[in-house]
């Protein structure tokens, strides 16, 4: 299983280029595939839709049980919210007996809050909580009940999958829930397709980020009390959480 | 600022390997200038001790104003927990008006947690929080009351920083407030040292776990109530956190 990290080749670790450049057969969704860049002679790529996890998981089992090379493919870190669960998952859970002598290692790569924070200087430098909005896998009020707690607690908020043409309304409610800690004030990092060609990242406030202009390949980083952003004379916004934390 | 990432040159991105390769001046804890490699012809190296942050960010930033070069590096990824918080607030809270012309940049990394979880399968695959154990820069009520909050709201814990020679009861009465609301079946990740010579990985329980053993160099990753662990017929265990969640 392995990361490719955020959008650009440049973030792409040599473990998963290697990885990559060995692989008989490339599975994950199409997206990603294609971000692998062009094949090598005689590696055969299988694209498939997106929430499909288990059963690409359950494929590339198969194939590599078949004496394949297989890489599974995930943008970012594949241990976060990605693929790596779904194949030790699927392992475990509903184990085929033909895949007992399947080698699977997972190359970690750089995930997107990480590359977002990058961008903009450093909304992570202090705790913090990594978070899917998504409720398509956890129940809504499991997902308020964690943004309740972890802004309470002050954790900055990273937050992933923040909405999608499924899912109009969530993000509104999370930032009302995070508002009932938060100072309109707090910076807020909307980081859209880091490294790609459609990169757009901006420090905004709580108070002023409309939900509408969020899409799905956005990334947001909402700071606790104590993150700082400022102007560095150029025009160009930074943001930062101290690594002391004084009240 | 460049993330070196988890040692090992395996997992350094391309983008830190062309800024070390380019820069005039190596600037960082003296265990991590020693792990950028031989500096290349020219290249001056500023190692310093820990807990030099902020006199090192002036330092670099000093270097960058007079017209050099220069790499501040750190280990993981430099926007957590590391040094790219300390030269994006240096600028903003003291700044030296001769800095105004300086071009900064953060490349980001493979963070500790992200290489950690690759090890041993997936355990932040849902969910998560990242705190530091240190009170040094944060009262140690506060670490107290985050760690109280992201285990009462079901989060996976990836604890850095777990303890020091200067912090040796920290540990033990952080696993305490976690026990309050998790199992002592609940697997723990422990992981030293990921990527170097002496790497080891191993999944205990939350009540099996002691914390004598933890040095400074090791994270841990505490599981929230769905992380499961399991061996793969081979004597390998592995830990995995489902991307869904079903109480």
């Amino acid at each position: 299983v392995v990361g490719l990290g955020p959008a650009g080749d440049e973030w792409r670790t040599p473990a998963a280029s290697a990885r990559l450049a060995e692989a008989t057969d490339v599975v994950g969704y199409q997206r990603y595939v294609d971000a692998v860049g062009p094949p090598r002679p005689g590696q055969v790529r299988h694209p498939s839709d997106n929430r499909q996890e288990a059963a690409r998981a359950r494929q590339a089992l198969d194939l590599a049980a078949s004496g394949r090379d297989v890489a599974v493919v995930s943008s970012g870190d594949p241990g976060v919210f990605a693929m790596a669960t779904a194949v030790v998952e699927e392992r475990h859970r509903r184990p085929d007996p033909a895949w007992e002598g399947v080698d699977l290692e997972v190359i970690p790569g750089v995930t997107a809050a990480s590359a977002a924070a990058a961008r903009i200087g450093a909304p992570l430098g202090h705790d913090f909580c990594t978070i899917s909005l998504s409720d398509v896998l956890k129940p809504w009020s499991v997902v308020e009940r964690r943004l309740d707690a972890a802004a309470g607690a002050d954790f900055v908020l990273a937050l992933y999958n923040p909405t999608s043409s499924q899912r109009p309304w969530q993000l509104a409610q999370a930032l009302e829930v995070i508002g009932r800690h938060r100072s309109e004030h707090t910076p807020v990092v909307v980081a859209r397709a880091v490294g790609s060609d459609e990169e757009a990242v901006a420090v905004v406030t709580l108070g002023s980020l409309d939900p509408g202009t969020i899409d799905m390949r956005t990334v947001l980083v909402v700071g606790s009390s104590t993150t700082e952003a400022y102007d560095d004379g150029t025009g160009r916004r930074w943001a930062y959480t101290p690594r002391s934390y004084e009240r």
